[in-house]
C-alpha cells in the first residue's frame, strides 16, 4: 500500500497517518517528494485494506500494491495446474479440451442422442444442466433430479465425464454425486457459501467468471475454493456485460493470457453464452484456441429449433463437426 | 415479439417461421413491408423466448415486446405499494425514510453507541451486517450469530427496526428471526434459491440491485419474491459497475424514476456503497431525495477510522447530523 | 510513480530499472519490503509515463501517483472559478444557472417562440444547435449559418446569452461570432484540434464529458483549453455509456462532487440527453441540484411532437414551468 | 419501426399516433394483440426516428426495425469489398494482412531501422504516427510534417505502403499526400467533419472503432465516408472501454464476425492498443486470426524501452519474428 498525502498536508497529519499504520501492525516508510509526501506501508503479509487509511485527514489517495490472493497465484505456485477429468487433461500445455452438450437436459431421448453423438466423435466430456438459473420465475428451470438420473445413465453407458451446475448448497450435494465436474455459474461466482461448499468437495469445480467480475475478483473467488482444500479448479471466461449489444455478452478473450500469467489454474472459454447465437460460435472458438484457452465449453443440440432454452446459441451436430474440423 | 425477416427471405422460409410460431401455441400475423416482411407473434400471455425463433432460416432479428414481469408491474398493479417497518412507511408519496448504521456489527459497544445515537435523533431503522459477503476469504466476514444477538438486544432496548443481510438459505432462517427487514445483497440479486426463500418469508425484503443488473433483471428478481407470496419488497439502487473509477460504483439515480414508472414497489438508495468514500455521501443523498427515492440507506459509524470494513465510506455522527439537517 | 518489482526480481533487474529512471532525469528511491521491492520515482514535475518502465525486465506494475493536470486542479488553484455569461454567474456557491432551449434551431418561428418564452420567465441563457453532429449522414444536420443568424437576432431582441455548438475549426470561427458560450460536444471532447482552437477563443467554453470519458480525461481536455489561455471553461456531465439501457445514457451525478473536489471549474448537468425522454428530466434536474451542480442545460421545445431531432426528450413550456417551480 | 401502445391506451390515443405516422409520410398498420395494440410503421425507405413518436400520449415504446446504413450493408452489397494497398489485398477471403511499425515516428534512424526490418521480412505495410492525439497537452504530440517527410522517404526507399493518422481537416491534406492509407483514430470515429473529408479522399481510409462505439455507430461512421464517394474503407477493432482493467481496453473480437455478417467491408484488428502491454499481443493476434480478421495492425519498435509513446505495448523485432512464425 502506498498512501499519497495532499500537497498541503501538515506534519501533524503525516504523523497521524504513520501512527495509524503502526496501530494496525504495519511499518510506515515516508518517501518525501518534491511536491508531496508518500508513505509506503510495509510489513504486511497480504493486501492492506485501503479504507483503513483513505479517510484520514490529509490523505489524497491509497494505492494498493499487493494482490489479495495467494493459493491461486503463479507467484506462490509457478507450475501449471492440470486438472484431469475422465482421462482428459485440462491445463498447462495440454491440447485443447472439448466439453460439449445441451444447455439443459430436456429429455432422455435428447440427452442420449447428444451423448451418443459425442462419444462417436471421441469427445469425452458432456455438459448439460439439471438445475438452470433463469432470470424469470415463469420459464423452464431444468428437470432437476430427473435430469441428474439421466446424466448418470449416459455417463455410464457412453463413458463420458459429466459437467453440470449446482445452484445452491442443497443441489450441490446431489450434483456432486453424479458429476465429474461441478459447475458454479456466472451469477453465483460471488456466492461465497457455495464457494465454501465447493472447497469441501471431492470433485473438480468449473468456476465461471461473473458478468461484471474483474480478474482479481475471479481469482479471489477461486481462492475461496482452494482455501477450502479443493485445488481442482478450472476457470471459465463466458463473456462480460458491456455497452455493446451485438452479442449477448462481450467475450473478453484477453482474460485468458492475463489469467495464465497471474495464476497456475487452467482456463477454458464458453463461446456459446457469449455469442448468444450459433453463427458466431465457430469463429469465437477458433479465437479462444488462438488466445491460449485450455478448453472449450460448447452448446450442442440435436434439434436447436426445439430446445427449451438457449436454442439460438446451440450448434447442430453438423455444425459441431465443422467446428471440430476447423480446430 | 416481432420477428423481422431478412430482405431476401423466401416464401418458404416465411411459412416455416409462421408454422413454428403456431407450433408453440401463438398466432403469427405477417406484416409485409416495402423492403422486408415482419411477423408479429400474438396470443402470448407473457413474454416469448426470442431464442425459439432467432435461429430459424431467413430470420434477421427477434424483437421482444412484452415484459416478463407481472406482479411487480405497475400495469397490473397501478397503486403504489407502501411497506411499513417499525412504524416507518416506505413508498408512494411518504416522506423519505432513513435507515442508518454501521456496515458491520463489530462489537456490543460499537452497536450500542450507534443505536443510541440514532434513537436520540429520531431515526427508527437500524442497518448493520452480521454476515458479510467479502471478496477475499482472508478478511473479516462478520460476527455472525453473535452479531444477531446484539442486534436483537438493541432492537428491544432502543425500539429500532433492524435491517440485516442473509447470504444463503441457512443464514436466512436465523436472520429472519431477528430482522424486521431481511436484506439480499447486490451479489445475491440473482441467487434464485435465496429469492425463493425470501418469497416464503414473513418479513419485508430489501433487494439490492446487482452490479451489472438491468432494471428488467432487478424487477424479475423481485418477481421471484412476489411470486412466492411475499409482497413486502423494497428495491435498492446502490451503484453499478462501469468504466468510471472515480467512485467505487456508479450510482445510477435514473433507476429511481424508471422503476417508479414501471413498478409499484418502493425504491431506496444506498449512497455509501456507491461513493466508497464519505465525502460524496451527503451530495449523493440530496440527489437521491431530489430524484424521488423513497428512502436512504446510509453507513454511520461512531469511529470510522477504526471500522473493520468500509470505514472510508461511513459518516461520523457529526456528519450524519449535517446530512439530516440538509435533508 | 511507484514501480513495483516482481517477487523474484534480481538485483541486476532492480539496478537496471533504477538506471533507466535516472536516464529520464528522475530520482529512484528503492523501498525494500518483506516480499518484494518497490521503487519510488521522485523529482518529476508532472506525471511520469508508465510505459517508460512497465516493460522492463522484472517489473510487475507501474502505479501513477501524480495527476497530469495542473491548471484545472484545485491543488494549484484553490478558489472557485466563476464564469459569468450575460450577467449569470456560474460556479462557486452561486445559485443554480438555467440554460434552456431547443436541441436544434429549426425555424425562425420556433426559435422566437422559445426565446420569448424564456425571456418572459426570466431565463437569460438560451441553448440551440446550428450545427448538429448526427450518427447518420441521412438525417437533419442543423440549419448551419442560417441558424446562427436567427440566434444572433433573438440574442439581440430578447437579451439572451447564447450557447451553441462548434463541431470543427471551420464552424468554430462562425459560432464564436454569435455565441456567448461555445459548446464542445461529447463526441468532440477529445478532438484536440478543436480544444486548442477553444483555448485561443475569447468566448467561454462549455465542454461536455465524452460518452466513455473518465474524470481525469475530462479534466485533461479542459487543461488543453486553459493551457491555450482561455480560463472561462464550464464542464458538463451529460451521461455516460454503460450496459444499462433504461435511459439513453447513464447520468453519472457523482461526477459533480468529484470534479468540484478536484477542480475549481464550474460543472453543469444536462439531464435531457441522459434521460432520452422528457419524463425523467424533472427528477434528474432536482437530483442535479441536490448533488451540487452549478447549472442545468435543459431541452425545451414549444411543440416537441414536431421537433426535427430529440423531440422525445424535450420539455414543453408547461413542463418547463413545472421544473422551474420545483427547483 | 414498431410502436407499442400502453395496456390502457385509448382509441383516441391510437388514432392520434396513426395520424402522426401518416403526417410523416409513412403508413401505419395496427396489430391488435390480446393485451395491447402495436402499430407497424411501413413505407419508410430508411430508419424512422423513434423520437418522432415516443413522446406521444399512450405510447409505451418505439422499437426500431430497419438499420440506418445502406452503402456499407451486406444486404445492399452482398459481395466482399477487397481494398488493395501496395499490392496487399485486404478483405474477403484473402490471407491475413500485416501492418506493422512504431506507434509514433520518433526519428529518421528509428523509422529507417523499422522500415528496413519490415521490408526484409516481406511485410509491405508500415504504420507510424506523425500526428498523435494525446490525452495530455504536456506530452509528445508527434513530429508532424517532419515525420511525414521521413515516412515519404522510407516509403520510396523500401517500397512500403504507409498507414498514418490524420487528426483534423488541416492535417488530412498533408497526410493524404504521403499516406497510402489515412487512419482515422478511435477518438475521431464520430468527428463527422473529418469523416466527410475522408469521403472526398482519393486514398483508402482505416477507420478505428471508438472506445464506446456500438457496431451500428461504427458502420454509420463508415457510411459517411462511402456516402462521400470513397468506397475504400477498412474498419478496425482496437478495444472498447469496459469495467475490466486488466488490459488497457477490452478487445471485442466478436465484432469481427458480426461486422463481416452485416457489412461487406474488411475489418482488421489492432491488438497492441487493446493489450497495452506487449506480453498479450501475440495471443491476441492469434485470436484475431482465428476469429476471421482480415489483417493485423501491430506496434513494432526496435527499442521499446526508449519509445516516446506506448513503448510498453510494442513488440521488439525478435518478438515480431515470433509472431510471424506463429501466424
Amino acid at each position: 500500500m502506498l498512501i499519497v498525502m495532499q500537497y498541503d498536508a501538515s506534519d501533524a497529519q503525516i504523523n497521524h497517518v504513520m501512527e495509524r499504520v503502526r496501530a494496525h501492525g504495519f511499518r510506515p516508510e515516508p518517501v518525501p517528494g518534491a511536491q508531496r509526501t508518500a508513505i509506503c506501508v510495509l510489513g504486511n503479509q497480504g493486501p492492506v485494506d485501503a479504507s483503513l487509511f483513505s479517510s484520514l485527514p490529509g490523505v489524497k489517495d491509497c494505492i494498493p500494491v499487493t494482490k489479495a490472493y495467494k493459493l491461486v497465484s503463479r507467484e506462490t505456485h509457478p507450475g501449471d495446474t492440470v486438472v484431469t477429468v475422465n482421462g482428459v487433461a485440462i491445463g498447462g500445455d495440454r491440447p485443447l479440451a472439448i466439453v460439449a452438450g445441451p444447455c439443459a437436459v430436456e429429455s432422455r431421448d435428447q440427452l442420449r442422442r447428444v451423448a451418443e453423438a459425442l462419444a462417436r466423435r471421441g469427445v469425452r466430456l458432456l455438459r448439460g444442466g439439471a438445475y438452470k438459473p433463469r432470470t424469470s420465475p415463469y420459464v423452464f428451470q431444468g428437470l432437476g433430479e430427473e435430469a441428474l438420473e439421466m446424466l448418470a445413465e449416459v455417463r455410464r453407458e457412453f463413458r463420458l465425464g459429466v459437467v453440470t451446475e449446482a445452484i445452491d448448497a442443497e443441489t450441490f450435494d446431489r450434483v456432486e454425486d453424479v458429476a465429474d465436474v461441478v459447475q458454479i455459474g456466472a451469477r453465483n461466482m460471488q456466492n461465497f457459501s457455495l464457494l465454501r461448499r465447493a472447497g469441501a468437495s471431492r470433485k473438480a469445480i468449473l468456476l465461471k467468471r461473473g458478468l461484471a467480475a474483474t480478474i482479481d475478483e475471479l481469482l479471489m473467488a477461486a481462492e475461496y475454493i482452494l482455501a477450502g482444500g479443493n485445488h481442482r479448479v478450472i476457470l471459465c471466461e463466458r463473456g462480460v456485460r458491456t455497452f455493446a449489444a451485438h452479442t449477448r455478452n462481450t467475450l473478453d478473450l484477453s482474460a485468458v493470457p492475463v489469467v495464465r500469467k497471474m495464476s497456475h489454474l487452467p482456463m477454458v472459454v464458453d463461446p456459446s453464452h457469449a455469442a448468444g447465437t450459433w453463427e458466431f460460435v465457430i469463429p469465437l472458438s477458433l479465437a479462444a484456441k488462438g488466445v491460449g484457452a485450455h478448453g472449450l465449453l460448447v452448446e450442442v443440440h440435436p434439434e436447436p429449433e426445439k430446445a427449451l432454452s438457449d436454442g439460438a446459441q446451440s450448434l447442430t451436430l453438423e455444425r459441431f463437426d465443422e467446428l471440430l474440423d476447423r480446430l
